[in-house]
């Protein structure tokens, strides 16, 4: 008789396979008759989801976010400009997606690390002549993170290490941990504007570093490197040999008092990836469309990491076609206002909130120059009632609705975040409503009476 | 002095950074003067990218396949149904794009999982009452790839087993190799319509299996299993309470003659995460817009699996938001024509497909029932020229310009893969092409001479 037709209970008629045995917890249906691998179901998740942590999701997540019944929630945690309905794309980009369903040349599969000539534009639009760029430099992915995802892939083995921005981005950590990478943290100091601590950076290069995260502008400081600092970055990485990742999402995101430098173009000897996408400038982060702009003009990459790189792509293979088929029209036919207009709206409320902030007795904000976050530092000591930055947080939504993120979900504790993206309206009113929560639970430090007479 | 202010031969100028000391194959610009963690660069990828391997691709890109110049180029390769422009999707499906674009709704972030209301959508489309599913069941992730990936990473460690059927879809071996994860090759029959070697399926099983991947409906056979191999298959999971992984990607592509059983639908007690998405049925693979459906009415794979996948699904957020928010119309809208209208041409190309090639002396076709493939084996005795299924595609291509793919990629020499989604005419002159060729090369095997006499 074929074993692998059902038998049950030694009637072997057609039976419902809704009999067949199930054993949980070690209580077998059919006691005896149980051979094999094991006796019971045991389904456990893997290290690696083990692993993946989401700094900022456990935070907020165990944050106690009951806002105040009787004032409207103002959110100014989550880094999505398109939340608030006042910042939308423009339309040439929609048309570009329209145009590119229409065409119905877009649905098939692309290459896995792009169509060639979605590369091309992307290619031909961040091509320089100190940091030129072909289509074959240029691999397309489901959003920054897949791009950054792959770099830290190809880069680094479980056991090595990268250094990673403190503060900065936690997706970082996140990706790194799950795959058995380790993080180094790097200082950013926010009285140099939040400039890397380079000696410190560099002590703690070893032979075990697999690539260093530069993020330039950043999240969640809102700051700008200067081109003398990114020239002492690289100068760093070119001593101790460490690539660099460059994590560029929100490139030529900078107010007009500051300049953006690709850091690919200040160095013709450091092997940069550099990670960006159109989740930011273009103002539509769901989209999921990245790209890897591989800088390597000395050869230290070679091929075989861009084969590794093509490689990894092929696992899920790339964004969706119709985001790569309208990405030529996105590229030449957003107008100059569109950006334009973005970043003086994102200036003027940077400036507010700036104003606004610095004058309440306790907090000290930090000015960005670009991206869309402006870090404040909580003066702890004038406000015992507070463990830390959770705390704080955490009373703000209860008293005033207004949420901001603890910076400890970037590894810096004693500040919170401000997305500057909402409303100027919200904007005002988030900040008056930070300065009567401030007011309410400001403390004289000892030692400090001059302070809380002024 | 700062030691990060660039100093070069000793002037300290402000320095171009191209001049930073860069060492490449030991030898230093600056001898002498490098400290630090090495003294050369060496970039070398991980041992994952070294790791993830595309058979496909590994076996495809060596094959010497010029076409013959005198005859144009028929491609029976590639699983992707949009290549000839005879088969669009519906126009409602890209209405459904259209609308979302113009609500302004989807540009933002989604849930890394997908929005709610869409994984809403997918829940109640695939509900039944036998394998019932809500909103949290679903998780979209881009393409089926990676729903196939974030199971397997969710479910299995590296140097745990998973068991994946021969011939079959050659991404779960590059998944589960580039994670550290054993593969280990169940047989399909072919002489019994590929359905699955259950006895040997069952004695791969050991203590390290962490999963049993099924593809039903198969790519490369386009067989669909009957109910009773289903109950089979799900008794001995259950007996060897080992999770399935079904991969459904085909589901509801079968001919008139067979009828599409989801797995889950006939077990209540293995736990199942079934694998699917929008890529073949509704013929858009670039858009990748994949999922996850879990079913686990025995609670065995219980919240850990659950939060295991929403945690890996935040290593790179979800698929493009523009799809999932179409993603209700795409599922209501689409009229049942469009779907019988695939149906019927993929089941009259595989009747004149397999009629056609049935009748050519040295090959045999295996009937297909569903999916857009169909496997044919070749008699090797009677082909002694080629070494191999490898050495006869490739010379098909040389001499008739004909492109299947060997099935060496599919773990299974002397079959070879063809597509059935081209044109009639071209699927046509395909057979009769590959007629001439075997005939061409035909002998006689020793001791049949019988046969050529016929
Ligand atoms: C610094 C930084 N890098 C990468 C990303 C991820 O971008 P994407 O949404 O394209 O994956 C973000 C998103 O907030 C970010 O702030
Ligand atoms: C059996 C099977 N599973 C999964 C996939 C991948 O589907 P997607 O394009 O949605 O990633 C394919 C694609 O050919 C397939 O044949």
């Amino acid at each position: 008789m074929d074993p692998y037709v059902i038998r049950m209970n030694g009637k072997s008629t057609l039976p419902s396979v809704l009999d067949v045995p199930v054993n949980i917890g070690g209580r077998s249906s059919m006691p005896g008759k149980v051979k094999g691998r094991k006796a019971r179901w045991s389904v456990k998740p893997s290290e690696m989801s083990n692993n993946t942590f989401n700094p900022i999701r456990a935070i907020v997540d165990s944050m106690k976010v009951k806002p105040n019944p009787d004032k409207t929630m103002i959110s100014l945690s989550i880094g999505d400009p398109t939340v608030f309905g006042n910042l939308p794309t423009d339309p040439e980009v929609i048309q570009a997606m329209k145009d590119a369903l229409d065409s119905g040349k877009y649905n098939g599969y692309a290459p896995s690390i792009g169509y060639l000539s979605s590369r091309e534009e992307i290619a031909s639009y961040y091509h320089c002549p100190e940091a030129p760029l072909e289509a074959k430099d240029v691999i397309l992915t489901s959003g920054c993170s897949q791009a950054i995802e792959l770099c830290l892939a190809v880069l680094a083995n479980p056991g090595q290490n990268i250094l990673v921005p403190r503060p900065g981005f936690s997706l970082y950590r996140t990706l790194a941990e799950s795959m058995g990478i380790e993080i180094k943290l790097y200082n950013l100091l926010p009285e140099k504007s939040w400039e890397i601590d380079l000696k410190q950076l560099e002590s703690l290069i070893d032979e075990k570093t697999a690539c260093l995260i530069v993020n330039n502008p950043s999240n969640p400081c809102g700051s700008v490197f200067s081109r003398s600092h990114l020239q002492k970055i690289l100068a760093v990485a070119a001593r101790q040999c460490v690539p660099i990742l460059a994590d560029e999402i929100y490139g030529d995101m900078v107010f007009s008092d500051s300049k953006f430098e690709p850091l690919a173009t200040l160095s013709s000897n450091v092997p940069i990836l550099s990670c960006g996408g159109l989740a930011k400038r273009w103002l539509v982060p769901g989209w999921r469309l990245g790209w890897i702009l591989i800088h390597d003009r000395r050869d230290i990459f070679g091929n075989e990491i861009r084969d590794g790189l093509v490689k990894l792509s092929q696992r899920i293979l790339g964004p969706c076609t119709i985001v790569q088929g309208a990405l030529k029209s996105i590229l030449r036919r957003t107008p100059q206002e569109f950006y334009h207009n973005t970043l003086s709206f994102l200036k003027s409320n940077a400036d507010l909130c700036y104003g606004a902030l610095a004058a309440i007795p306790g907090l000290r904000p930090v000015r960005p120059s670009g991206a869309m976050y402006l870090m404040v530092e909580i003066e702890m000591e004038h406000f015992p009632e507070f463990e830390n930055d959770v705390e704080f947080t955490e009373r703000l939504v209860a008293e005033q609705s207004v949420h901001c993120l603890p910076a400890t979900c970037f590894e810096y504790p004693n500040f919170f975040r401000v997305v500057i993206t909402v409303p100027e309206v919200m904007m005002l009113e988030a900040c008056s409503r930070i300065q009567e929560f401030c007011e309410q639970h400001y403390h004289c430090a000892e030692g400090s009476q001059e302070e809380c007479d002024k």
